[in-house]
């Protein structure tokens, strides 16, 4: 059973995280969610060092179109189509590009990524009010290739990675489609649910599983 | 002055990393930097506990070209032309592809990782007894995009960054041009020159400066 919305936006707006745990049998990780709309340098921090993973940027396919973005996999069956091949969880992977905002120095420390993300939420907040506008700040302030990896969703009827989880997830309870996302890893492997799921204890951050989002967001 | 050749060789051999800090007035920042040779899950699980950085595979110009890899700043030059920008430090990023071996479960934990960086080691290795054989492994077992980022060197004398610091200073104690770098971080920015010096001093671990690998490599 989802927890309440407003509990869910509560956390996410006030610069919480959300741990989402996809599904038994197929990758079985758990990603820590933040809105990118409440990021600083200390999120950043935090994504590195308490979770340990690849630290993405995410937002949705309109999102992604309406930026002139695509999939990387797209790029790669081009250049490279002997390396294109299925991950062994079976879905094409959400990878578009990797970016950096023109205003970080090297583009990876807490700070810059922070900067990089800020500058990604407030291009995809203006498409509302101005596609051409949203597109030429992209186009202006950002380069490729980058620190921060941007993952497009392909809707959770298509896919049902942490990409689609946390993109269906924030449009549910009314946030722009716009989070950061990395795994969370323990010693050697993928930190256990169990593990994840103390960890969320420990520090009072909402813990959701994919198949509650999944009964939620497609009834 | 650099250290001996022998006393470099052997720590990275073993398995210890070497932290090379590159230059005032350009990214003034330290990489952790391993040999791929001798990686293990272990290796991941520091890079990112204690440097921070983007873990990334380093080889030379040649291998890659004998591989077909081409920089990701080409690709992008074609298909987003408007995100063709430099970094604020000048140079053009080393990024190629971001691939995963075929192995892996999902690609990002500290096994996952070694998998790919082992066995991109293992493909460059292969180049120098059978071209053909490499390249084939490479397309074979290799899918993208993936987790670990390839940055191909443009040689010291066309670019002063960590990856082509990396890749002379490998070559130059009789190494294969492969190994692994991040960079290391502090709250916030970048870890201070001081603060990288110390790390060093209190793990054991060799320091070399950017103009000393300079000085060396191309005298």
């Amino acid at each position: 059973m989802l927890v309440p919305k407003g509990e869910i936006r509560n956390n996410l707006e006030s610069g919480l995280p959300i741990l989402i745990y996809d599904f038994d049998g197929r990758e079985e990780e758990v990603d820590m969610v933040f809105y990118a709309g409440a990021v600083s340098w200390k999120t950043i921090n935090i994504l590195r060092k308490d979770a340990g993973g690849l630290i993405c940027y995410v937002t949705g396919y309109t999102e992604a179109k309406k930026l002139g973005l695509t999939f990387m996999t797209e790029i790669v069956k081009e250049k490279y189509p002997q390396l294109y091949k299925r991950p062994p969880y079976g879905d094409e992977p959400a990878f578009a590009l990797w970016v950096n905002h023109v205003s970080t120095r090297t583009g990876i420390n807490d700070e810059d990524r922070a900067k990089t993300i800020n500058k990604l939420h407030e291009t995809v907040s203006t498409i509302k009010k101005d596609e051409n506008e949203a597109r030429q700040k992209f186009y202006n302030e950002f380069y490729a290739p980058g620190h921060v990896p941007i993952l497009i969703s392909r809707g959770l009827k298509n896919r049902k990675g942490h990409t689609e989880l946390t993109s269906s997830l924030l449009e549910y309870i009314g946030l722009e489609i716009s989070g950061v996302i990395a795994e969370m890893l323990g010693d050697g492997k993928s930190l256990p649910k169990d593990k994840a799921l103390l960890y969320a204890k420990n520090n009072g951050f909402l813990f959701i599983e994919g198949k509650e989002i999944v009964m939620e967001v497609m009834k």
